[in-house]
């Protein structure tokens, strides 16, 4: 029997077929059109499964159910997505419920920054450990956590949000309505948009010279102006870490796990940007020096884990 | 059979027999003289429990097993207060074990803000609760998880560390020797200290009349001087509100659950403090207004929750 992942995004659909062991199988990629409202959705993601299916030569009968990673507000235990930003229409939707009755499989929903934490604890670079949370840096700032081999949802399902604790009372103004949160520091958004303004106000810099060459700036745009000595770069780097840290940090007097994982596009810079950031935890957490911090290190498996994460959403609930 | 609690503190030691079903039946107390070194603080709680057994007119041979609610970081495994700050040589001392040789018990040992939490759940406000924080608003923030009606000490039991959340990136310096702590401005002695600041800033107001009146300035204070209708007093108060509640923000999504418990003298106050603490919370959580938010309530047990609670530990050590 195989697992069926659905890794739904604002922009793209995955669908993996992953095995019983968490091992990613086949993947087909949709465009979501979210815009377009809830049927629309719904019937890419059947499309894209049924896709997935018959390309990888198997049949819904050969799965066992389907586990749906989804942004937003999410209640997992009746399979609701209680809000979903980006997606027109997409308020108190029982997705599970309307995908299952149409593929005739057990349908499950988690949030999708539980998924991918799920996923590189299954497969990827937390395999084996037993309390990991993952911290996904992208647009916003994601966060799964894995205690005791399971996977925490808090209170209804509706906690684990990591990006949405604050890190500076009255701070940047969040999309969540609050102001602060570390998602408006920590997000590889965020670093993108300090290195615009970097850019603007020192136009001498190399960093001006890469932004104004580029046609699109990203989060390599600070590494690669650091890589060529700039130090207006290293300064903008250097505020950033201490606020990825500092969430971190947070993260560690709560939870003190074995191991926090770093993922999103950023991650890629590797030690780069991680190495600052475990020495800043190291020197900052509650009882340094005294009590052990957990190990810091890039998530692994890229956008799958959010596809292999669904899929074990779905056997967990399964085998339960 | 019985349990005995010991809550280890700073100044007091005070020692319950609980029964199995959490009710305090006596209370010894003693002095901890923690400046004294580890053999008296041992010698003390010794005595301590032996006088409260003699009392109440029970033996040793009662007693199922003890636990210990201790300060400091603790390492609940082996039985170990790692460091105990306000104590004189209390650095990795098995205080389990050393208990234990001297009264031929099984001895437990966890935070002492843990245990609040597991008393409180136990016999108190949060009775029945499978989802429950606690916070007691002291000297410093202690806090206390219940998660699945368990208590959860995080990754090595050296997690739960709530009062060490950062609200206020490079903020005010805190004993742990990071900057910005929740319990920098959500403490009791914080709003001692912004109650003195503003009577000395404003030597006219009412709240600095009180001040001047007073021979000890409490929590209190404050709460009179806005009972008299002082406006700087109001200012003062609303804002330690806004930072106790950030901290409970952040629980809240974190965790989701479903009862948050306000500790320490100043709950006293009750809704004077908790009805505005309420509000900022419901206004600011994650999902306001599509998910529900934690009921927020004070603690009832006052000092006993720490005494219950250790007995507790002891409980479901044994029986596990």
């Amino acid at each position: 029997m195989y697992y069926v992942g659905v890794d739904l995004g604002g922009t793209k659909i995955a669908v993996g077929i992953v095995s019983i062991y968490g091992k990613l199988l086949y993947k087909n990629i949709v465009k979501t059109e979210a815009d377009k409202g809830v049927k629309t959705v719904i019937d890419n993601i059947i499309g894209c499964i049924n896709g997935a299916l018959d390309s990888y030569g198997i049949s819904i009968s050969n799965v066992s159910s389907v586990g749906i990673g989804s942004p937003g507000v999410i209640d997992s235990e009746s399979g609701t997505v209680i809000a979903a930003f980006n997606f027109k229409d997409m308020k108190n939707i029982c997705l599970a419920e309307e995908i299952s009755k149409r593929i005739h499989k057990n349908v499950f929903i988690s949030n999708d920054a539980n998924c991918a934490a799920l996923g590189e604890v299954t497969s990827g670079a937390a395999k084996g450990y037993q309390n990991a949370v993952m911290v996904t840096l992208g647009t916003g700032v994601g966060g799964g956590l894995i205690l005791n081999g399971k996977l925490y949802e808090g209170g209804g399902s509706k906690g684990a949000e990591l990006g949405h604790i604050v890190v500076n009372h009255n701070g940047r103004q969040c999309t969540c309505g609050r102001k602060g949160c570390w998602e408006t520091y920590a997000a590889a958004s965020a670093l993108v948009k300090a290195t615009k303004e970097a850019a603007e106000k020192f136009p001498d810099s190399i960093l001006a010279k890469k932004v104004n060459e580029s046609t699109t700036i990203n989060g390599k745009t600070i590494f690669s102006a650091i890589n060529d000595g700039c130090d207006i770069a290293k300064g903008v780097l250097d505020e950033y870490v201490c606020y990825v840290a500092e969430g971190l940090i947070d993260i560690t007097n709560i939870f003190r796990p074995e191991i926090i994982l770093i993922g999103g596009g950023i991650s890629n810079e590797g030690e780069a940007l991680i190495g600052p950031i475990r020495s800043y935890v190291e020197k900052n957490s509650y009882g340094a020096g005294l009590i052990d911090v957990p190990k810091i290190e890039r998530a692994t498996l890229g956008n799958d884990a959010g596809i292999i994460g669904a899929a074990m959403v779905a056997k967990l609930n399964t085998i339960k």
